[in-house]
């Protein structure tokens, strides 16, 4: 997406790969929205020490930077012995797999990445093809977020007022974004709307990621405590809601996503506000039966107990414990929202309905 | 309640008077929970800057301050005229209820301690008239909220995990609170019990004021998120929830309460747990006949797109911008909860379904 740096604006995306340095660039997430940074990652390891980091975060984001990391490593081995260069490479993918041991998309990205490599019959022949799997990878993300876009922007009307909660915006994927790409296609299309971004406690990635986003595209937007959607929606000020997923359930259509957004499913339905979720088809997991069977992840009580800002008297960025020192916390970091409460799914294919994922699991990528 | 201090135990009143030395006594809350000390004001412009300041907030604090505030300004006077001293009386009055504009408590509480100063005929009778009803006013504050406790705490069984919102706790009155009188009536009488607190943004009473009332008085309790409760409710872990009030219509039984009570409402209904409200009859209003014509305060903004807290690195208490610079927010401070989300109410004269508030109006104080 455009980003405006000092006046100047400029396209781009999240990842990309500058081939003649052999370096993965990277927006540099953890200063965002108080400072607009490209790094470079110059070897495999500092590829790796990125994602473990979070430099980058977001499902399709990670997945191209460990695809790029992986083609980065290959690039490097410098002999034609191909048994040396497999091995090498595995050794890669094992280094960049550990840098976040529970996510998927790095997996799988890197998968892809190898399937198409083992196709060249010499090391350089399997380098360039690294290479250029990293590429279409990437492109491929940016792809069907495009077409996430194109299918959810019918659901945008003029002068709507749009809920989203947290980032699944195109910071959390190479570009576009899934929960934002319709908001961005809409906006493209010259539709006048307006965002309220949850702030989404306890790590804040709707006021901080998701509202820079919009700034940047100059989109209509106010944050709003979390607390607050349930009042705008009784004044009747909230339209639509639009929110990312983690994991979405092929077979029930249940989606886990950050904490907060089956409260914001709950309260759409009370007041009868279409409630639609946008997917990559990367999130969905055709396997498991039943919302209560997704391990719901215990994240350090610190998030909730503080926060991360710049202190107004200096400047300084950094930690502030808000809550009462002696007091404890409980912070599950995901919520699973039951099929029922969900209006539609946005996919690159088109938009479904929760229950129909099923029958429609060959186009929806069901392998 | 009982607060510790450096290893020593000691029961503190919010607000008291030192009438030897003619000053309010306070607990400085804006320190809390990262210091606990006790101010004096020394004479009523400080007392009117502390209510105006927020040194001291919640409804039954504030009023019992600007009533001792009223009796500490009537004291100074050193005359016999009686016709001066009304007229000096008057400008106490009016400095004082001029701290907090919108509050209905001061005035309340100003105005019952005139009319018992009234009854005295000499300067110095009504002087000392006006103490009494300074103290009599907090006395009676306390007296309610341990009524509260009596009643509400017949729903509170062993092993409970209870929800509450925000700070309607012994700090938002004289003593013991309205929404954990409850909790501390069960807690002396040796239940078991876990309290999760809503840490309440954006101002996060929860996490700082109501855990370090909770922590103070040793009761089980962790801090969450706002967008957790959901997700607890879900997964069975919540059991009832136990809010305040800050005006409740006596004809409709809806509240008005701080914002994301009414979030709280809907997803308690949803998982059929019970949902409770506990007031002080003076946030009774018997006029009001529909809650959306309750005026919804909108505060400023920086409540949203940042938090105060102590920063990690030099232990220095301040504020820090956690949201994007260049966006704006929506801050609401209250919304309205209906009638029929309420599963009851719980006042000093025991605990009436909302829909009977009207009809038990002589009994409920309706004047």
């Amino acid at each position: 997406m455009k980003v405006t740096v000092r006046g100047r604006s400029r396209h781009y995306r999240t990842v990309t790969f500058d081939a003649a340095k052999n370096a993965v660039m990277l927006i540099e997430q953890r200063l965002l929205p108080h400072e607009f940074k490209v790094v470079a990652t110059p070897d495999f390891l500092a590829t790796a020490r990125a994602i473990q980091q979070m430099v980058v975060r977001g499902a399709g984001a990670i997945g191209a930077t460990a695809a790029y990391g992986l083609a980065q490593g290959a690039r490097v081995f410098r002999s034609s012995d191909l048994k040396n260069f497999v091995a090498h490479v595995d050794l890669v993918y094992q280094t960049l797999k550990s840098a976040r041991p529970t996510a998927v998309d790095p997996v799988n990205a890197m998968r892809a990445v190898r399937a198409t490599m083992q196709t060249g019959e010499s090391v350089a022949e399997q380098q360039s093809l690294a290479l250029a799997a990293a590429e279409e990878f990437a492109n491929e993300d940016v792809r069907h977020c495009a077409a996430i876009g194109r299918h959810g922007a019918k659901l945008i009307r003029p002068r709507m007022r749009v809920l989203t909660h947290c980032n699944a915006g195109w910071l959390a994927f190479v570009d576009i974004g899934s929960a934002t790409a319709p908001l961005y296609a809409a906006h493209e299309a010259g539709r006048q709307f307006h965002v309220f971004c949850d702030e989404t406690r306890p790590r804040c990635q709707g006021a901080t990621l998701t509202a820079w986003e919009l700034a940047q595209q100059k989109i209509s937007h106010e944050i709003i405590a979390d607390n607050a959607a349930g009042h705008l929606m009784q004044r009747g000020e909230i339209d639509l809601v639009i929110v990312g997923s983690d994991r979405t359930l092929g077979r029930t259509g249940e989606v886990a996503n950050k904490i907060g957004t089956y409260t914001k499913a709950v309260l759409a339905r009370r007041h009868k506000i279409p409630f639609y979720v946008a997917i990559p088809l990367s999130t969905i997991d055709w396997n498991l039966g039943a919302g209560r069977d997704i391990p719901i992840e215990e994240r350090a009580p610190d998030e909730t107990l503080g926060a991360w800002g710049k202190f107004a008297r200096n400047g300084e960025f950094g930690y502030v414990r808000i809550a009462n020192p002696s007091s404890g916390a409980r912070n599950p970091g995901f919520d699973v929202t039951p099929a029922e409460l969900i209006t539609g799914i946005i996919t690159p294919e088109g938009i479904y309905a929760p229950g129909d994922l099923w029958k429609n699991r060959a186009r929806l990528g069901f392998a």
